[in-house]
């Protein structure tokens, strides 16, 4: 049989609960110029939005409003392993392909193919207050340029808190 | 220190605020087959949600169907982005690999890959009635196959309306 | 002109609709231990939401709590598939590139290098109590460590029950 989703009895009913109250919350974040290479900006995320540690349970989605640098979630610990990150997309999407759009420099174009490789947009649960991160887990702002300039994050909270 | 997110002081409260509505919209989108490659499908996405208009601030997930095309965003003006991300992915994804599935054809297993690589769901920050995409910014159907047929995309609008 | 997301005329409101009944639900789920490679969990996934039955419409998200493994939306039938995706993901970040963050083994950050390439988190809309994927597509768990442990994903719904 493939790998399907069944759906169950249909005589499950929603258990009762408490009553709750649905929160959005929605801020910009300035992100200030990085070096090409790969940066962990957790703190900054959760320092610009205070109102997680009043969730029960939600989603936080992180977006970036830029088309040469992405978002990832990636380890935390061995700053080695940014550098490798930099140093392994830099060998997928090298800057010898036959590229066109050329104007802006060798960097540009493979920006790009990192960009939509990596993603412009993240969403992490929210429990208890807290981002529902493993252990090793952070968010980094990808930076694909030589000569970046400040980035414009756009930060969405939904969820829960208590009744 | 590990770049963590440090719960803040827990003396923070939830500030008063306005009585919203939550709205939840859900459609579907038949895109018409388009050629292999990358194509912007922006305008069609808002056209087919003239609800956007109405949120103060939410979320647009999008989502496609199909295990061979996908979703991307990506530079919004210069067509020669389109041709050279086509042209980069079918290098980092190359056809003449040793695959095992190739019924449907040489471009057929390159195209899940690239599925996987880019991704079938993005979403987006609305606010204050349009999408939060930076200036440059577009969303791209990525067209796989060499001969596509029509593909269907499910759209849901989650946000708040005026109080 | 570039395609833009136009906002409607402002004469659209928003119709008039039944009283909905939003809905939220987060559990863990943990995934025994998998051998490296592409493994479909889809029914998994579903075991573990029953409550997806109940929702009218909404979004499923998934989250995976490790960076050496990665969740991917992708074929459901034909287990070459996931063979076929093993293998161009190994050969697109290969073992060999001169790595600095080696002390786990090879694979290490190989692993870390897909998880970024194929990400952490998945969202797939729920409509009339199913998951709104398309008739080919499943969730996949791809676990890039040769010694894999469990795997502990975060699954989030919230959506709205009939009236």
């Amino acid at each position: 049989m493939p790998d399907l989703c069944i759906p169950q009895a249909s005589s499950f009913t929603l258990p009762r609960k408490k009553v709750f109250v649905m929160f959005w919350h929605q801020v910009n974040l300035k992100l200030p110029p990085h070096q090409r290479g790969f940066h962990l900006v957790t703190a900054a995320v959760c320092e610009a939005l205070p109102e997680i540690s009043q969730l029960t349970h939600g989603l936080l989605h992180v977006f970036i409003q830029h088309t040469s640098a992405s978002l990832s979630i990636n380890e935390n610990a061995d700053p080695d392993v940014a550098e490798d990150l930099e140093m392994a997309f830099n060998a997928i999407a090298p800057e010898d392909l036959p590229y066109i759009h050329t104007m802006e420099g060798p960097d540009d174009m493979p920006a790009h193919v990192k960009a939509s490789m990596l993603g412009s947009n993240l969403s992490i649960p929210v429990r208890d207050g807290r981002l529902a991160l493993g252990t090793w887990q952070g968010i980094y702002l990808c930076e694909h340029r030589n000569r970046a300039t400040a980035r414009s994050l756009v930060l969405t909270l939904l969820g829960e808190t208590g009744a």
